[in-house]
């Protein structure tokens, strides 16, 4: 179908790797869809490799592939640039000379974004081109665009998400019975998880697309070292088990809060409450809640990986940026205030805490005294026989993280404890009032 | 704040009632957000009511109110305006004159959508200018800005829903014990429901919002009679138990398939898999899957209705309007193809069904020969004591609709069969074959 008054619009990619090739491939199988749409034809016509006499399959079209970066940035013709080749420094330095160079980009790219968001929207921004990065946050899950666009309104002053489908997958296995290795061992042979699973059973990845989320969410910078960040490496199968016996499952969730213009973000595992929504996401899925003032909340979940659907999603901000006018929704920069850092253990929740203590007459009062005298709440307690001794189970009514910290280093040092308290935080939209013991 | 070069963006609306002021409201107290989004200031100069002088709270500016729909329409400074009035017949005239005095519109009405789009859709194409609507399904769930603008190169060919919070409340209070007219009494009670909830409870609601999905999905328009709708009135607690001990839970599904080019679109009580993530959507939630070739697929929750979040979606839209250029995403007809419907009966899926027969030999045998004869093949079966007889449950593989009523008519008309036969959806991305009786 050619509409008539269609616009040819000749784009680039940076890096022709497995996305970028898919990108191609999806543009050309989707010209008619995306023309309909919009009226214009997106067309690929040059391509940056670093060998461009390697073998590319798809690249069948003469001088697609160039090794020249400066062909694209100083072609008049390129309106649009899609980064697809990864790396923080070098590629950094590349999308900005593009943004100055007056071109859109799009940017699949969650570490370049993490780390250098700031200073990429401030450059988009000032140069009135767009920056768009859909693809960098759980592949065609749409979050960056509601966020941007549906809830501009909305004042989002929370984010919940499980963003990592390999722990998610190897959690599920674990509340299924298996130990964190085997389970781990699975998701590498299943392709889930890297030979080095490190980035994303240490929640490095999660962290950094927290990051992205806080950030464009609350308009103001946050790095990934600004995200307090666990893994789930010291979660155990006893533990996962214990979890669902208080009717919780154990998943590592990302958690980005305003509280009195000030932000927390973090990444963690957590017990989430067997009603809440993301307890139900499974596998290697992914969700995000987005919880703002006229929205209530709005849950977005689907597959959060893969090769069509991170293509999927450049294509669609490819279409966004031609389909918008000028810097479209991206008028002025992102980071358009600078909140600061919540102070450390100010942000409260209720917890779940285990102890190994003695099992003897007073120490459950102890226990108790010590962290009433913390001003922690107990809303239920278990106590289980131990090894050698009994496991208490406390699950906490809300309480700042500092208090719950400082009342566990004071149960640590009874001479009744055994080993290190764990203190996991609650996901419970009902608080845990309303929880029942299943 | 006041951005360097911002442009004043004199808007209207049709209708000052609940929504109307508050989408007043709300876009006063955003307007330092949009104007930082866009770099534009919306400002409400005219509203168009039936009787000015009834005093209407929020409306404090002079000559704000107006009966005179000319003053709106022919006002070339005011270039988006909101319909926030309801009624399809003369709203209907109303907003195809503004369209075609080349003025965009935000709509938030479900049945104008549902009944004129493809009448809509077509006009604004034509004058250039943008129909949204998002506030017209599921409130500030803002699954017509992804189907249109995320997904659109990922041919969706299925959206599933839960689109109607009355029944799907209703719904959940008989999966906790209530009957039917019980918990729809509360929903009345907590204003869940209306005084005549006909309109929710016999389906004639998510008809309409599937009827705007599946024409936005498939790019082809689909009416409300197109629509096979069943509601919630005959289903009973018993039948919602039985659903619970065979590890279902009985919602009220909308379903848009695409099949071979034809397309079939259904609401009704189905058989939810406890799995399915369709299933845990709770209370008055609203929840819309949408699968798709380079998606897989992905499900947006949120609360489908309320005030503040249809003004907080109707404000999206219009802000979507100025920030896009022209027609933005909607460069042409939205109805860009005319597809048939698919042949009642022809569309495929699991079953549960109920039969109340005599409780002696060779029924069984005759019941599953029947069901063989029509290769509908049995995936599960339970037998229970009846009243006066037997109850068989029967699950089965996946069949089309048709082979599974014409083996209904067929057992109705045995001797040993006693009422008519129950015949459910079941909705399970697994199959059936997965399914363990709970």
């Amino acid at each position: 179908m050619n509409v008539p008054g269609t616009v040819d619009v000749p784009v680039a990619l940076l890096g022709y790797g497995t996305v970028g090739s898919a990108v191609h491939r999806l543009l050309e199988q989707s010209a008619g869809d995306i023309e309909r749409a919009t009226g214009h034809r997106l067309r690929v016509v040059r391509a940056l490799v670093r060998d461009a006499a390697r073998e590319r399959p798809h690249a069948t079209e003469d001088r697609l592939l160039t090794t020249d970066f400066a062909a694209i940035r100083d072609d008049p013709e390129i309106a649009v640039v899609a980064e697809v080749m990864g790396g923080v420094d070098e590629t950094g330095e590349r999308v900005l000379e593009l943004l100055r160079a007056g071109k859109s980009v799009v940017s699949a790219n969650k570490q370049l974004v993490a780390r250098r968001g700031a200073e990429l929207f401030a450059a988009a921004s000032e140069h009135g081109v767009q920056l768009r990065f859909e693809a960098s946050v759980c592949a065609a899950i749409p979050v960056i665009k509601v966020l941007r666009e549906a809830l501009v309104v909305s004042n989002v002053h929370r984010v919940l998400g499980i963003v990592n489908g390999t722990t998610n997958f190897v959690l599920g296995r674990m509340e299924a019975g298996a130990e964190y290795a085997e389970a781990l061992a699975e998701a590498q042979r299943l392709g889930y998880a890297e030979a080095d699973p490190t980035e994303d059973v240490a929640g490095l990845d999660a962290a950094a697309k927290m990051a992205i989320l806080a950030t464009v969410a609350f308009g103001s910078r946050v790095v990934p070292e600004d995200v307090e960040t666990e893994g789930i490496e010291a979660v155990t199968a006893a533990e996962v088990a214990t979890a669902r016996a208080l009717g919780f499952v154990v998943k590592l969730v990302g958690q980005a809060t305003l509280v009195d213009g000030r932000f927390d973000v973090r990444v963690g595992p957590a017990l989430v409450d067997r009603a809440h929504p993301l307890a139900s996401v499974d596998g290697a899925f992914n969700a995000v809640m987005l919880q703002g003032d006229a929205i209530r909340e709005i849950t977005l979940e689907g597959p959060g990986a893969g090769g069509s659907e991170t293509a999927s999603a450049v294509v669609a901000d490819m279409v966004s940026v031609i389909g918008t006018s000028g810097t479209g929704f991206l008028q002025n920069d992102a980071c358009w205030r600078e909140l600061e850092r919540l102070e450390p253990g100010a942000l409260a929740s209720p917890f779940y805490l285990r102890l190994d203590v003695a099992d003897r007459p007073g120490v459950l009062a102890r226990v108790a005294a010590t962290l009433s005298e913390h001003r922690v709440s107990v809303a239920r307690l278990v106590q289980d026989p131990g090894e050698d001794g009994a496991v208490l189970h406390v699950v906490t009514h809300e309480a700042p993280a500092g208090a719950v910290e400082a009342a566990l280093a004071q149960l640590e040092a009874l001479e009744a404890t055994r080993g290190r308290p764990r203190a996991l935080r609650v996901i419970s939209d009902r608080g845990v009032q309303g929880l029942g013991w299943a």
